[in-house]
């Protein structure tokens, strides 16, 4: 059974094609610019050279009957036809609580997601976007959506819910929904795979360390809670967002600099994080470098998110009544071990002990899993990488299989 | 020697004469409704009735002259005379970053608090028109100011920084600062006096749960990190406050609602926190008849609060690399024998074990301090009436005893 894994922004479209006899990805791509110009599709089968189409992507619909052609295509295609793809499984960020699984694809379900759009206003119409032109190009194949959201439905409500007037949470549905779902769920399961227990008796923190970052307290296989909260802004310090801040501090900058809400909203968004801490960049590699050749508040941004990490590893133990396992996954996650050590450094007193050279050998390996914490360390320490497409193609076939 | 101490706020002045030869409190008061009508003087002798005294109280100067009358009055003064009075000390909000401690008030001094008026707009302004009435009244007395701040002073930057752009550190003073200073040092002192331990090999986690709330990491007698932050609105969810938030909610509420940076700065002020959730009451006591009665968002106002605590156990005892003893203190902390076994729940994994019978018997005791954990708990579990006026004399005398 193969199945097409979809992820439609506005103007993009990724895309993989998983074989789930093996679960091994046929190909995979990106159509990029859609609807812009200098748009392209990038093509690439597993174990070949990357292809290029480029020609005007009009909107998704044409881009998905490039991505069609391209996996039928006689020299670098993967498959003989399209009725090779059984499902077609689709990234959803907001399921709102609507959703704590996924589901097929209907007319109810696509309301449904429309109705979350207020609350991903930036990421939900682009999703219904894919799914529709998927639809009009294949429309007998099944289609199932995997929310961003749904994973962190299990939350107790003292997790979710926030100290401010309920008729906020009434009216708007403010509370804490949490993102990357399906990479916590992913990493969390595989941790348990690893370590060789039934995830149904761990208790495991996972650490998504990317462009955005999140950590999760999972508990017997279920979330109890999560550091990104009723958007992708909170929790942790991130590449270019605040995270967590005294909410005062808007109130006093809107005063001080005679703000408008959409323009703190771009400065917490856009200009803070490591960036704005640093001055240097988002990138933590930039970050790294800088701080090697002295720059003190590179050194302090990555001080900072290792420190937040560390934090939250100690809250969520403290949530869960206890710790297992922290995972460690995503870009930085998986490839910075600068990161690592300083986010568990005196973390010996709740049983965790890194192991530095497996740590620093950990380096770059993305798709390798393994563990950095000693033989006798109470607690595991992981790293393993995210694969949330794979996640995606799997509740694909749950359902639809 | 005896030292008086004065909390002014705006039309307001508390105040303490203690003698410091035994630390005992020879007469409090407080000085209500200043500059406002039906202006009132209480006044209460160590161990006779209180006096009120009804007159206009036109200003703070006139307020501290009425207060000396008071202490000195041959039917319910304590003292003879005015000279009596070795020193003063004031409760000073804002120190910003100028005082890492407490400090003989000269010209300079003023000045700077004047300076951080900015940073504590409702509370520096008051302070020093307390000192100046006092200085006014009393001008060969000794004053001292004692900071809120001060006690924070000590954190590491990786815990004062936030991740907004640096350049709102350095043109306002953006930046975790903390509060409740002076309660969670003297707290800390005294459970390691309890504990019968040099404060300088303990690592206390303190919680201030009162009207305002916050908690704070103590690692080697020194404050290393605090949940309240550039303001009082930052950390715990409390009576009507906030607390941390997804900050992205104020950009939606004010889009939503068409609220300026006024209004929702009222509304995560004075309609959030356990009022916000449970519509009922901000008073704890209130909460709890309720939730006794089947409010369930009573209980869910109390449970969202306890596993704040919980939380912060966890992040401050990873912040500091382990925990030998958490104290409660100040109106819920002291009283609050519910709150107090929530918030430890689940936490033996870090060597926390409450003694429930101890917990409960631990109520109303206002003044009683006492250990509420068992006798083999690895981390002691204490409670701690805090005394923010006799820490406020102490630091005076240090200075000019």
């Amino acid at each position: 059974m193969k199945v097409l894994v979809i992820n439609a922004g506005s103007s993009s479209l990724k895309y993989q094609l998983i074989d789930m006899a093996d679960e091994t990805v046929l190909a995979k791509g990106n159509a990029e610019r859609i609807g812009i110009d200098n748009s392209v599709l990038s093509h690439t089968p597993a174990g070949k050279e990357k292809v290029e189409i480029r020609t005007d992507i009009k909107d998704h619909v044409q881009a998905v009957r490039m991505v069609i052609d391209a996996l039928v295509h006689p020299e670098y295609g993967v498959i003989k036809d399209m009725s090779e793809i059984s499902a077609v499984g689709h990234r959803v960020v907001h399921g709102g609580e609507k959703f704590s699984g996924s589901v097929v694809i209907d007319d109810d379900v696509m309301e449904a997601i429309r109705a979350n759009s207020e609350l991903a206003p930036l990421h939900n119409p682009a999703n219904i976007t894919g799914i529709e032109a998927c639809k009009s190009v294949m429309p007998n194949t099944p289609m199932v959506a995997v929310f961003d959201t749904a994973f962190h439905q299990t939350m107790p409500r003292e997790s979710y819910i926030y100290a401010i007037p309920y008729s906020a949470y009434e009216k708007y549905g403010i509370r804490r929904y949490g993102f990357h779902g399906t990479s916590h769920k992913y990493v969390s399961l595989k941790a348990a795979k690893l370590m060789g227990r039934p995830i149904e008796e761990l208790k495991i923190v996972t650490c998504h360390l990317g462009n955005g970052s999140s950590i999760t307290a999972v508990k017997n296989g279920k979330s109890v809670d999560t550091s990104m909260g009723f958007t992708p802004l909170e929790g942790l310090p991130m590449g270019t967002r605040c995270g967590t801040i005294d909410p005062a501090i808007i109130m006093f900058l809107m005063e001080k600099e005679n703000m408008t809400y959409q323009q703190i909203n771009h400065y917490l968004n856009k200009e803070s994080g490591v960036l704005g801490i640093s001055g240097v960049s988002s990138d933590f590699r930039d970050l790294e470098a800088a701080a090697r050749e002295g720059n003190e508040r590179a050194k302090l941004a990555l001080d900072i998110f290792a420190y937040s990490i560390k934090k939250y590893i100690g809250a969520y133990a403290a949530a869960m009544g206890g710790l297992d396992c922290v995972v460690f996954t995503a870009g930085i996650g998986e490839n910075n071990p600068y990161i690592r050590q300083k986010a568990c450094e005196g973390l010996e007193f709740l049983g965790i002990k890194i192991d530095e050279e497996k740590n620093q050998r950990m380096v770059g390996r993305m798709g390798r899993e393994g563990e950095i914490s000693t033989t006798d360390s109470k607690v595991k320490v992981l790293v393993v990488p995210t694969n949330e497409e794979l996640m995606i193609a799997r509740e694909t076939v749950e359902l639809v299989g």
